[in-house]
């Protein structure tokens, strides 16, 4: 139907003739006989050589073909001479689709990530970006390989929502009354507020008790006035959860899911990683390696609590039985004290939130987060509160009103299970995966305070 | 990690010994000497038998194993003696995690569609809707392999976007603004009025323009206040967008992508076909077949409104060139007419968005609409317009503001491309695949007017 993209020809084994290939020029350069121009079309980050004679019809194009034009040549695909690559097109003919001028933004190597972020449309035709987009999707698609071969069920739990979800405070409202409108919420579209979703877990928990295994994948919204390297308002989230699981079941699966999906990663990436290796971070790839080939240590909240209290260190928040975990107090349980990936699980109950199965301690709660080098938590998740009693009264000790919650408690009415889910962030893991430090560049157009451009 | 669910039981080839089984019961039934319990754990639409002799210790509890109750059991799978099942489950022990009472709404079959709408977090428990959503899953999963076994690009477009859209008037804004205050615009969590995304074309483009080949699938939304059966406010979309694709290349990979999705029905969903052919739609399974076996016939809008003219058919809404076909004169097509599926192609322009691109005569533009049997349009697309000067004068002429969309019309000023795309709707497509005929029973918890719930 269309031909073979750059990507197909590249992994030839044999010559072809009468081959066509299409896509943009990086960058091309004459010498006394011809001219040489290294096409991309993003299909994979490296680009192919073309060599076109200056003898042909065509040649009157050459000095308009700049970087940024986009160009289909049609010739045969031969060895190459060169050491550089495998194959590379003889041109017998190249056709200029679209010039592009000296106001192309992308002319040279180099351009900051910052600037780059202004030009959000134009950036993924980048050797960095195009890189983390093709890793972003190969990566979704090795999420939704893990679940589908594991009999999950994938669930579009819905993104607007009046459930008077924890967190209320940072939700974005959905409206179509006008700004600065007095109309009341009775009159506004659902009849009542409604707010974008921060979390699909517990719609996504009635399925589970349905369909036993199941997961959502797909964008959660916060509306945190933040400005930081990890914080963006719009992110997507997947979340399994599934019937008959207890928190080791929970904690095995989330190890199994991270380590599915850096085997996929360096299965299906591995030129990006290398490229992310060389030029974002020397050490992506060990580390990337080690959280592959490591066990996932295992720790109790209390016990983490007492390796950093004992370490000696000089804490910027000191830390405290009772207290959250802090980043610096999580990388330094993975990075130094485990010197791997590492699961801390029961926490103390004041903070969690209401869902979470409170164990026999009375003080503690059946939670879990995944720790990993380079990033801290990757995956927050744990058992949950399936006996009705226990979790009315966590929602009233959390200041929640019981009956807006019935659909949810209904769960626990009618043939109530244990169970347990998690949630990571794709965004984080991608940072992870890829090196890239700045949570804006890996998201195709990234919506922070005061930014929904594009 | 956890015991085989029911799917794998049920698919065993030889007895085992000392399994076990959870789930939800269905029904349970006494004889003689043994209770019958069917059980159901939402892997699969059969379930499983289970035979506990009333001579077990457990035995006192069966009187308290109820519809909707959770159970575990402990036993031997063994072959059946009844003619129903292959393999049943003689229980050793029997444990009842979770009762229902009497106010289990689900207690019998045979409840309306409309019923069950309103307890959306139990209906998956029902063989209905468990069906449907199994299918949902496995329909999203068979779109990410068509697309990803192609070279194709996950994208995920934004959600909340500030683009100045067609289509503004029926878009939901987003706002972190309380409800009637009087702030300004500027003052709001991005700087100016946001809102949720109808579409992520435009920004899938500057995609395809940079890797090729891409495709989206994600929640889109219309603020439309529409109750029928065919609308919901949240709805999921898919759009591939491909780089150096005509609308002849549009039209081939949307009649393969159909036919691909069919194939992967007829594969993985047997049993629920089976299902919804037996209760829902008794064309369902032949009508499906056909749209498989059959090539897609195609026809130009001039051709179609001729055919429709010469129908002699006395249609509710009377037919002329220039006119949008209704879903009355699509089903004519599709079902009469051509007694296939059928693609429409070029259509006046006056009836299409700006994007499209412009053909020869002036008069029309390089769209296409697929229609099926049993629901018209399934799938739009088009070529888009990649010449900067049509381009401007159609946002021109259609009463956009050039300026705002210059990072759109930026894909036509660097390196421009022929390309192409389509949308399909996986609620509408979810329909013909299942033939439930209300968009709210597809949706795991649909938004209309009025309705935000859950």
């Amino acid at each position: 139907m269309s031909p073979p993209n750059i990507r197909a020809l590249l992994a030839s084994t044999a010559a072809q003739s009468d081959i066509t290939v299409q896509g943009w020029v990086r960058t091309r350069r004459d010498s006394k006989a011809c001219t040489f121009i290294e096409l991309n079309d993003g299909s994979c980050l490296r680009g192919i050589q073309v060599v076109a004679d200056l003898s042909l019809p065509c040649a009157s194009l050459y000095p308009h073909i700049l970087t940024g034009a986009s160009v289909r040549v049609k010739g045969d695909l031969v060895q190459s001479p060169g050491a550089k690559q495998a194959f590379e097109v003889l041109a017998k003919d190249v056709e200029l689709l679209g010039e592009a001028d000296g106001t192309y933004p992308l002319q040279k190597k180099g351009h900051t990530p910052e600037f780059l972020r202004t030009i959000a449309h134009l950036r993924p035709r980048t050797n960095l970006l195009s890189s983390v987009f093709r890793v972003r999707s190969r990566m979704a698609f090795a999420i939704h390989r893990f679940f589908q071969e594991r009999d999950f069920f994938y669930i579009h739990t819905p993104i607007i929502t009046s459930s008077d979800c924890e967190g209320a405070g940072e939700m974005f409202r959905v409206t179509t009354l006008p700004q600065g409108s007095s109309a009341k919420p009775e009159t506004d579209f659902f009849g009542k507020p409604a707010f974008l979703t921060v979390s699909g877990q517990l719609q996504g928990e009635t399925f589970a008790c349905a369909l036993s295994r199941i997961y959502t994948f797909g964008p959660t919204f916060r509306a945190e006035n933040s400005n930081t390297a990890r914080h963006a308002a719009e992110f997507w989230m997947i979340e399994p959860e599934m019937a008959f699981f207890d928190l080791e079941a929970d904690m095995s699966l989330a190890e199994e899911n991270v380590k599915y999906l850096l085997r996929a990663l360096f299965e299906t990436c591995s030129e990006e990683l290398e490229f992310f290796n060389k030029f974002i971070d020397k050490d992506l790839i060990s580390r990337l390696q080690h959280t592959l080939d490591e066990p996932f240590q295992r720790v109790s909240y209390t016990d983490a609590v007492e390796i950093l209290l004992k370490s000696g260190r000089a804490f910027e928040y000191p830390i405290e039985w009772g207290h959250n975990l802090q980043s610096e107090h999580e990388r330094f349980l993975a990075e130094e004290h485990f010197k791997s990936p590492v699961t801390v699980f029961s926490y103390p109950k004041s903070l969690k939130p209401f869902y979470m199965r409170q164990n026999d301690d009375g003080k503690t709660v059946a939670a879990m987060d995944v720790l990993v080098p380079g990033i801290g938590e990757i995956i927050g998740g744990s058992q949950r509160e399936e006996r009705l009693g226990l979790l009315e009264a966590a929602m009233q000790s959390h200041g929640l009103d019981v009956e807006s919650y019935r659909w949810y408690s209904d769960l626990r009415r009618f043939g109530t299970v244990p169970h347990a889910g998690y949630g990571m962030g794709f965004e984080r893991f991608l940072m992870f995966a890829t090196g890239v430090s700045n949570i804006r560049d890996v998201i195709p157009f990234a919506r922070t305070p005061g930014h929904a451009d594009f």
